[in-house]
């Protein structure tokens, strides 16, 4: 695919940080910009090869071909609402968000017309955070969201799939308010539900430390992220993460009722269900 | 230590393949006699390496130094009603179930008092059963719970507790109650919220199967188990269970209420800690 001249990306963490050093190692761009607030992690980006520069002053953003905004989710709707008069014209703009409805909405009403936005969520993130965890290979492997509406321009919308699928992730198209909706089953609901097991947990003795098996750890993984990027994931997808919600406390209160009851046959028909479902993902 | 004669293994799956295994490694047994009621399985397993030999018949029981029940619960308790008559003065009888409580009753109330009875709970399992998953360091680096009560042969536990910690794993002592309250909190309680989980999913369409992050695969691994191992273990440990489960439908509860009346800093604030307990695993 043509080179890039230009990057710059807004948030050198590690979803953005592995941007960068993908796009290096496959000499993808010659220059990577890392924009943000605090200089110390920006140079820590720059040690660890994710950029080839960075700046905290926005005015550079006139120079890149394509923006990759990979902050947290309500700061890329503050992002979109404030970086529009310093793009060029015919940037790419796009960005790494968990949520999407809202992100394009905010996309489409500001950024100039002489940009084009796409919406991207590459789902290859952990509970971990910080360039230090991120890795030119995070996204092979990995499935991105890409997320066009009626306002999209085709020729952008390829050249960003083509970059994902270059740095080696299987893209998947669909559109923000269909990636919202399916995101709260498959991704927000573990994560609520993870917090929740977690805090269900009474740390009562040393016992119950020593008697935590795989199983548990498995199933609390995710409740070690970040509490504030998944406050902001829980308003801007709310209606969607509330109505998984509310399915999965019906279904556990079945099970819960079975089991009560000790109507054997039913936890059986239940937990065999289960099964078929994760067996067939 | 002592190298012991003869061991007789019921139930030569996961576990007791790996207990056959692991002593015919490290040559702590002579004989290891499997014993069920399915001979291709037995087989198998003697191919593996998980027997010297194997039997249909339960009178083989008057040879055994030490029996080790590798069923699933219901079927220990059935079997500690059966075995009595089969055992030799002086042998030690042990099992690996998951849960406790049921098992030491039926222990203390039906085997022989001229045989020791030690409850155990090797904490190794996984979502996969039978015999060809097993490996000789299955408890290497795990933990294995030894459950005495009032009338634990001291001598006895000793025994048996030598023989977890010969096999790589780090013993914890605790009473067959206690451990099952703990249990259903570090281990059942995330199988049951596993298996609502992958009931919540909607099978709606291929995106939602492509969307799926290592997130959601985690958290509901566990929920590929065996349904009828775990329908017997939700019955054999009910209150405990039914309590966790109120617990951890009280704590999502919170947390959807939070998201639906979109309180921003309560998110955060439990999102935290519940991080906290977490990371303090």
């Amino acid at each position: 695919m043509k080179k890039i001249n230009t990057v710059a990306i807004i948030g050198a963490g590690l979803i953005g940080g592995a941007f960068g050093m993908a796009l290096l190692k496959q000499k993808m761009a010659d220059r990577v910009i890392g924009l943000g607030r605090n200089e110390a992690r920006l140079k820590k980006a720059l040690k660890l090869g994710a950029l080839t520069e960075y700046s905290l002053d926005y005015w550079i953003l006139g120079e890149a071909d394509l923006v990759f905004m990979a902050t947290p989710v309500n700061n890329i709707r503050e992002l979109l609402f404030g970086i529009g008069p310093y793009l060029k014209a015919g940037a790419i703009v796009t960005d790494g968000g968990s949520t999407k409805a809202e992100i394009v909405c905010a996309a489409n009403k500001y950024l100039p017309l002489y940009t084009y936005f796409i919406g991207s969520h590459p789902i290859a993130g952990s509970e971990k955070s910080g360039v230090q965890f991120a890795s030119a290979d995070l996204f092979k492997g990995s499935v991105c969201a890409v997320t066009p509406d009626k306002l999209t321009n085709k020729i952008a919308l390829k050249k960003v799939s083509n970059i994902w699928k270059a740095l080696g992730a299987k893209v998947v198209m669909l559109s923000p308010v269909e990636h919202d909706k399916v995101l709260a089953f498959t991704s927000h609901l573990p994560h609520f539900v993870a917090a929740a097991m977690s805090l269900s947990v009474i740390k009562r003795d040393k016992n119950r430390r020593a008697l935590t098996g795989k199983g548990f750890k498995d199933t609390t993984r995710i409740a070690a992220s970040s509490p504030e990027i998944w406050a902001e994931i829980a308003l801007a997808n709310r209606k969607n993460i509330c109505a998984s919600l509310k399915n999965f406390l019906l279904q556990t209160s079945r099970l819960e009722k079975a089991i009560k009851r000790r109507k054997s046959k039913e936890i059986v028909r239940l937990l065999r269900q289960a099964k078929t479902k994760r067996d067939s993902l």
